[in-house]
């Protein structure tokens, strides 16, 4: 590796590397967290600390723009660390020349969406460069949280807990593309961009035992699977037929020779959860605005260690390989 | 106001109308600080947080580099609040095609700040994009810290306060400018990059009575001055024969036709402080490494309220504006 690649930024395989690498490698190594948030303990309370760049393209798009993106995005992942978002910082890179009136209806996006998780924007950072050194707007936001239940992680998975994805994947993903390309305007895709604390907070109220949460955001649901089975040292297998996918998202993909297991969500969530109480907090799920099409996808194995694999509606079974490539820039 | 210019990002007038304008306007408005750092309490525990995003152009100077820059940067407007900084998140916005050892050169600096200002990079992020969207490399850097002293704040400085200056004005400004411009090479300024931790945890463990801090970057002096004075409704006076300007730096400003009261600074501190406790202040101040040219310039009046005004070398009285206009794009 010598130059970075869009491959790089696209979480999957490359994207580890790097971070191993580059990251893991530079910094004081035991402090980099493996999962969406760190956890940092001051003064006795456990904190989920989270960040996130924003550098989706086109800034607007059919169920969403960049603003409600980075407020969600970054709720989410102060969830997964079983967390109650609390405060969000939000860092603005603008180009000269961006409109103004256009910023304040990303303000006003950011701010619709931080009301609906329950958080506050409470500080903040513009920097300005000149036309041509950055495209439009990048907003990076960082979430602080206060964590409920300790220990829940990616590596907390355990052979027998259950899998549960939140509702149907891809739309995210499709629905940027189409905006971007200018393809198939009118048609039924939108981002199902949305923060998700409305569903985890049920489920820590409730007392239902999670072990592992993750939003599938860039690198989809099978970068996600293949987090939780690499960390956490199980097998993870899912039904295929049991996955949801909205029909024009799967055409989309079709047509463009994607695997909708690979494309990017911004408001869903898989949730490892033990056995007993999948049943229970499914029904939590369905009862919430974002978790109506909820479903319990498949299984966590005892081995091997790291392997993802998917059972076909034909009963066979293939391996769900961490993505790879470039799949799609600017997708968050 | 109808687009971005780049004074919207100098740190000064315009800057401060955009903030007014869009983000207090659009946030729920009471939670955004003015403050460089906000303020959360979480289970009892005051937290300080605070993000800047790095945009500097070059990468590298004379002094530091935007890695350096991003993590003292976050540290300092940490200690602003009277906290002890713990952790860092660091977000970047790779373009396509950026050297990976130059990225590690980054981590690595990143890495011994981080050290040096006794904080851990605890979680990060990774966006790449398309070559051509972005200028190398930008870093977003979140901080968290433990509030020491509850209440200091540009707010709370009071008539007769001192204000004390760890340093001289104008290095990490002129630094920059000759590095992009490449002028000057060999000349002896360097920028003052730094972490202040030192300085400033020494003077809340030993008690004395600070009531502002504040590190002034973009706007320099002028701006830092001119929002303690609007913010705690006083005025400030300051002697220009006591600020403490390297004649280089000096030159260059004169050359240049720049004020060096407005050049950034990244390793300086202004110090409001209660009058009796001023001269054991600055002596703590002056046995630390980036604090021995530190001085007493200065000092809080009872108004005008929001006027900041400088005593000249023959005795005469000049108003010190907020800076308006572009000052120096990408300087930090």
């Amino acid at each position: 590796m010598s130059r970075i690649l869009l491959s790089h930024g696209a979480g999957g395989r490359e994207m580890a590397d790097l971070i191993r690498q580059v990251f893991r490698g530079h910094y004081a190594q035991a402090d980099v967290s493996q999962d969406d948030s760190a956890i940092v303990t001051l003064g006795g309370v456990n904190l989920a600390f989270t960040t996130d760049a924003f550098v989706v393209s086109p800034l607007f798009f059919p169920g969403g723009d960049i603003g409600r993106l980075a407020v969600a995005g970054t709720v989410n992942d102060l969830l997964t660390a079983a967390a109650r978002p609390v405060a969000l910082a939000a860092s603005f890179i603008l180009e000269e020349g961006f409109p103004i009136p256009t910023l304040e209806r990303l303000t006003d996006s950011m701010q619709q969406t931080a009301a609906e998780a329950g958080v506050s924007i409470v500080t903040g950072d513009t920097k300005v460069v000149p036309r041509g050194s950055a495209d439009q707007v990048f907003i990076t936001t960082t979430g602080l949280g206060v964590v409920l239940r300790p220990g829940v992680s990616g590596a907390a998975a355990r052979p027998r807990d259950r899998v549960i994805l939140t509702g149907p994947v891809g739309d995210h993903g499709a629905a940027v593309m189409l905006a971007r390309e200018n393809l198939l305007q009118g048609s039924p895709i939108v981002s199902d961009a949305a923060p998700l604390n409305d569903i985890v907070l049920a489920l820590l109220e409730a007392g239902v035992e999670v072990h592992a949460l993750r939003d599938p955001t860039r690198g989809g649901l099978a970068a996600t699977l293949n987090e939780i089975a690499g960390q956490s040292q199980t097998a993870i297998e899912i039904q295929e037929g049991l996955i949801p996918v909205r029909p024009a998202v799967a055409a989309v993909c079709e047509a463009l020779g994607l695997d909708p297991l690979t494309v990017a969500n911004e408001g869903k969530m898989v949730i490892i959860i033990a056995p007993e109480d999948a049943d229970r907090a499914l029904e939590l799920i369905r009862g919430r605005r974002y978790g109506q099409e909820a479903r319990i996808i498949g299984e966590v194995l005892p081995g091997p260690a790291g392997r993802v694999q998917v059972r076909t509606v034909l009963g066979t079974s293939r391996l769900l390989e961490m993505p790879s490539g470039e799949l799609l820039p600017r997708i968050c």
